[in-house]
């Protein structure tokens, strides 16, 4: 091992960091909670103090930089947050150069959905290909695009709002302003509500887990939600197949486990939408790295600047 | 002018060719007839004879190769055209060293739509940006994704068939074996074919002209036409802008100068399902070089092609 990089995965609530060499194993991990009800500068003290603990342990290897995925949008060439739902206390303030300086360390920030893409690219599902599109299904939907093995932006960063694409143009209205957003006909948070409108337990708020196993047991209602959801990804993903002509397109998130229940649907409207699809060996797959693909993305970063500067 | 390229825009019954330079000035210009009836080998002698015929006139500079556009699918490394509805003939053969070895030269194949999209960002309303997606509104509609100055390919080359998006999940049906594609509903026929079945004229087959004089003498069906056709590229418009976030995206083709009665619906559509448009400062044009875009882009593989290589 001759160099390490930290990555950061920050959350609303919790943050963890990983010291990761650069064939992507892992050296060591921490895990705090931001209490972000303390404020900005406790925050930002937590995040610095997580990275300082892992830089302590003196992996050996040289040190080449930290990597933070946030949930929001990021202005990358400013390394400033413009937009978090989760974390609006950290927005327009130049949170990247506040770190550095702390540090005294190069720091990139980066969208928590492209990082998680980036460490699927890196050493998960995606490690055989360049060019993949990531969908993360949970309380919404985040989308990440890596391209020639690099995340795709746009000019402001804002790229990958796949959770946003519309698939049903008359469908669920979306806090965006948009109604029909793909994440809200196929998210985490959608088979809940969805199974709530349905009355599909008798209690008031069905879990993602619930709902599987009733599906897993036979209940048509919740069969029916994850066909449903199954259709909504289908649509979101035969436009982006249509649109890249990659060769890999990854789910990852809470429904998972109910890809027997929501797959079948979602294939169905993709070889209907796509004849890219039909006609090439386009894989649509789970992805590998869990909860930990974005901690990676965020360690393979600072190597990934490296190697373009050097 | 110390080098110069040849573009070549080829149709299903015409091609033109151009003699460009490496500022996009265009030095000369042929067109023949393909006669594809007169089978391959003519077609591939006419476009040899358009080339040479170019060549021979002594533009003083260096030549450094030829760029053809191709309405159909291309396998990019083995400059192979896999499926083309125009010009099924000459699908699956090796055209591109079939006319490198009589030129004597180096070729590029490219999509017509992609051809297009590049000659837009080289010297057309996308010179001053270095990302953009075109949609050309024909017979069907087509698309060219310019990233970072390059056309994206996709793993095989089939990158932006955006005609192909469902904009309407349950609409009209598309060869392509989808329902509700985006050409099925904003391309030049689908206006022609509404009219036709809204009989907005008297006789049985209106053209995309009369249908917008109609509009323009305050017609409301065929006002009606544009309105529709304006919502339906709205949506696939803020997909494309949710997904890419690039700075431009253009339109060109036949229903451009009915602009004024279908763009008002298309930015109706954008804003509602787009946060990315509300927020940034995204544009919508239309395109500038017209029929000449893929004539220009062609041109300019050649100089791309050897400055990656230099």
């Amino acid at each position: 091992m001759n160099e390490y990089a930290i990555g950061v995965d920050l959350g609303g609530t919790n943050l963890r960091a990983a010291a990761v060499d650069g064939e992507g194993k892992l050296l060591g991990q921490v895990a705090a909670s931001t209490s972000p009800e303390k404020g900005r500068e406790h925050v930002i003290g937590e995040i610095v103090a997580s990275i300082e603990e892992l830089r302590g342990r003196q992996w050996g290897g040289r040190f080449v930089g930290v990597g933070i995925g946030v949930p929001g949008f990021i202005l990358m060439e400013k390394g400033v947050i413009l937009n978090s739902n989760n974390l609006p206390f950290l927005e327009n303030i130049p949170l990247r150069d506040e770190i550095e300086a702390r540090l005294g360390a190069p720091v990139i920030l980066e969208n928590d959905a492209n990082a998680a893409a980036l460490g699927e690219s890196w050493i998960g599902a995606g490690a055989e290909v360049e060019d993949l599109v990531l969908l993360t299904l949970g309380t919404g939907i985040g989308g990440g695009i890596v391209y020639q093995g690099r995340v795709m932006h746009g000019f402001l960063g804002m790229a990958g709002e796949l959770g946003h694409l519309t698939v049903v143009p008359n469908g669920n209205p979306c806090g965006c302003g948009n109604v029909g957003c793909l994440e809200k006909h196929a998210s985490a948070t959608a088979i809940t509500c969805t199974a709530e409108l349905m009355k599909v337990t008798a209690h008031p708020n069905p879990t993602a887990e619930e709902i599987y196993q009733l599906a897993a047991g036979g209940d048509w209602k919740a069969q029916q939600i994850f066909r449903s959801m199954g259709e909504a990804l289908g649509i979101g993903l035969a436009m982006l197949i249509n649109t890249f002509n990659f060769p890999l397109y990854l789910l990852s998130g809470g429904p998972l486990p109910a890809w027997d229940y929501f797959a079948p649907a979602m294939f169905e409207q993709v070889k209907r939408r796509s004849f890219t699809f039909r006609n090439t060996n386009t894989r649509i797959e789970k992805a590998k790295l869990g909860n930990q693909a974005g901690l990676f993305g965020a360690a393979y970063l600072p190597f990934q600047a490296q190697r373009q500067r050097g």
